[in-house]
């Protein structure tokens, strides 16, 4: 009975929360300069409206009364604790906060597109400090009512049930562990030979659709477009994921697109009973960047997957079959590289982690209040000396600039990048066995995503990121799956 | 006081419009098949909170009290009026039966995309009916809380204030003025010499954005797209016209986009000041419509618009310099044919008002209940056999399944054409002696849409169109200068 009004509460705000989906895909990707204002008019208004459907007082009330339902399956029970832990973070947010900080986040962005082009930090110091503002109140308000630490209350919002007190061993071991690994990689690695280019748009978004039809994405149920920063938005069944293309390194764009695939796999994979009900969305970011990262880092990246890939690449492209350039070996070589550089979306595997721990200990510090925006540059200067021995001093464009994310309001999002590397690495070891990736060199993927789905889509919300971690791979979270796999494919160990 | 509380709330109603617009806009154009039952429930969960938000007990008794309300300037006034107008409106509605109809009618209209393909018009049949009889229920709750005839209620929702009483003479005077016409012109026209072809839409593309520059569309405020069906949706600010693109026919896709353009410029030229309020919208659908062929059929039909065009055309689409298909007359003789066809947007002007005639006359049967759905193909065929001469039994692709209107709950719009057609032309025949059309052959249009803007676009909703077209023109709404123009462009008379 309380149930029922439950679900077609939550079945009216996913419908809401598809218009949102589809208008932030639509900003980044579609819409004109001069219509921002009225977008983020738009989008305040319906995070104002999508707050108060979700903190109703009556939501509470049936999410208790269910609680105590008889008759509920277990989906439908779960689908009620989702539904109170999704209650008690909105009813923690007063209305006012969720709209000025929806409006504030998206004019902070929309400047940072124009501003981050013109290396002008000075000009983001007012609307980031803003938005910086208003995390550190929503930080509190959450942090007060569930009774948690500011900073992994806000973390909690996009990897539910994570901790400072988890990742930062985990991280500790990482910054000790990884940096010899680089130094090992970089100096036994072999130079690639030069990849071939130029390439237009349209070529590698050609090569970029083939591949996705391969890995089993469905084009009836989603889009491939481009945009200034790569992203996986949309809907289960309009799956959208973007991209931008180099047209001196295609492999830029063809795996981030491989990656972005992984995300919209994940989305495609839920389950088709439960759309639009919190029970039946993807979980944790840290679980879907496993998922992006599974595609991308295991699967794609490996000598196996460029093998059945690599002639697709050449024949997309135009390429001659006689130039070595193109053969799964050189592929791999470039897929593989190491090298210390500025730009997180560009890194490799190994070098990764360093930029989102240095994220992840600055936002920590702007949450706090013992770092001012006004700081960044110089902080984040100093950590990259440290971490990756690069200067960002004047550069703030590759520098602080970079990300999207503090710009659009996203702090604690950036700890789940590499919680996803970590668990994508677990899941691979523990798919291995089943023989699930023996046909990835002749391009078969039917037995790969069907362990994904089984193992991690199909749960959807029902179980949170560790019980499918653990009940996947019998383990729980740790770094020895991603470090045995660097040491593998990076030959820096015997 | 009231009337601030007025405008916020119309503020808070204009930004999910804003969703609502692009939402359907993404529909036509970007969506793919897949994702049509989560978008048909996330535009059907907006109309329902749009609807209460209009319908709010409290927006009649701000409304009521702002009309009281000493202070206000007559813009505001004018707001407050149009807003009760709007709230009357959407007081006669059932929320149910808002949100029934908003996913009767996606579900409708995404079944006639694949049906009207297969010209199979049985499968229609059932969702079709679902949506007229939901027009006939709020044709009923308007007509009797308006106190207006059902019809009249509905067009009343397109064009304010229009009524039957008003079109049927004027419709008649065409049903007589008319035939005799099109036999005249068909009589006196010249074969036009075959235009070049086939173009690429890529090719058609750049020529239609090179004429939308020249003749003032802001690229910053707005799109060009492809969708099945030309259409100008979008903001004021983000304004997104669309068209499709024939291969061998390139005028057919030019003039699709020069009519949308006038939509477009009017949208673009309504009072910043007054963004997403009633009385800072555009007007009624005649006046829109007006709006669109004021440009396509007064301006850039004529033959002194394609003497400055001519040239631009033929190197967009890289045509031979000697190639007299290319020449300003052949490209007139090709845009002023008139012909009997099946196609309501393929048709020329002069028999363009037959046709929503017909459509005039059948949905007014439809909606009290007169005729049934199984009967319109039946209907059809007997009027476009009278008036046309022409029969489309067993085609009702190119029959009673060609246009989207009904399927999508779009009836008693169809008038609108016609009136926006003896609008337009009563409008350029009085802006003609300020001599703002002198330019337009050597491609100077601002004069034009100077007057366009002071006289119409400027007035947005805070004049009626009957208001606005007696200020600008002198005159009521008559047949006059529309036949008067048809008599001199297709040398019908003298």
């Amino acid at each position: 009975m309380t149930y029922r009004a439950l679900h077609r509460q939550f079945a009216s705000i996913g419908n809401l929360q598809h218009a949102q989906a589809m208008l932030s895909w639509d900003e980044a990707v579609m819409m004109p300069r001069g219509g921002g204002e009225a977008r983020a008019e738009a989008l305040a208004t319906l995070a104002g409206v999508v707050h108060n459907m979700i903190s109703d007082r009556r939501v509470g009330e049936w999410a208790d009364a269910a609680a105590e339902e008889t008759g509920l399956d277990d989906w439908e029970r779960a689908n009620a604790r989702e539904i109170q832990r999704i209650w008690r973070r909105a009813r923690a947010l007063p209305e006012e906060l969720v709209v000025e900080f929806s409006r504030a986040t998206a004019r902070c962005e929309q400047a940072w597109r124009l501003k981050r082009a013109e290396n002008d930090w000075n000009a983001m110091v007012e609307p980031l400090s803003r938005v910086v503002e208003l995390n550190r109140r929503q930080a509190e308000c959450l942090g007060s009512a569930l009774g948690m630490d500011p900073y992994d209350a806000l973390m909690d919002g996009y990897e539910p049930g994570m901790r400072r007190s988890v990742i930062d061993p985990i991280f500790e071991e990482l910054k000790t562990a990884l940096p010899p690994m680089i130094d090992a990689a970089i100096d036994v690695q072999r130079e690639p030979m030069p990849m071939p280019g130029p390439f237009t748009d349209a070529q590698q978004a050609a090569l970029a659709r083939n591949l996705m039809r391969r890995l089993g994405f469905d084009f009836d149920r989603g889009r491939l477009d481009t945009s200034h920063h790569p992203f996986c938005g949309g809907d289960p069944d309009d799956t959208r994921i973007t991209t931008r293309y180099n047209p001196d390194d295609f492999l830029e764009s063809m795996f981030a697109v491989l990656h972005e695939t992984g995300h919209a796999m994940y989305e495609q994979g839920l389950p088709v009973d439960w759309r639009r009900q919190p029970v039946g969305s993807s979980g944790g970011m840290a679980l879907h960047e496993s998922q992006s990262l599974f595609m991308e880092m295991q699967v794609c990246r490996s000598l196996e997957f460029l093998q059945f890939a690599a002639p697709i690449v050449r024949t997309s492209l135009g390429g001659d079959n006689d130039d070595p350039a193109w053969s799964a070996e050189n592929l791999h070589l470039a897929a593989t590289r190491v090298s210390r550089g500025f730009i997180r979306v560009d890194a490799d595997e190994v070098t990764y982690p360093l930029h989102v721990i240095l994220r992840y200990e600055l936002e920590q510090d702007l949450i706090d209040g013992s770092m001012s925006v006004t700081d960044i540059p110089h902080a984040w200067d100093a950590k990259m000396t440290e971490y990756l021995g690069l200067t960002t001093a004047g550069n703030d464009r590759d520098g602080c600039m970079q990300d999207v994310h503090w710009f659009t309001g996203l702090i604690g999002y950036f700890p789940t990048y590499t919680l996803g590397a970590l668990t994508a690495a677990q899941l691979f070891a523990a798919a291995l066995p089943a023989g699930v990736a023996d046909g990835v060199g002749q391009g078969e993927f039917g037995p790969l995503a069907g362990w994904l789905r089984s193992h991690v889509h199909a749960h959807a919300s029902a179980k949170t990121t560790m019980q499918i971690l653990r009940e996947a791979t019998g383990a729980p979270l740790g770094t020895d799956a991603f470090l045995g796999h660097v040491a593998r494919r990076y030959g820096t160990v015997g």
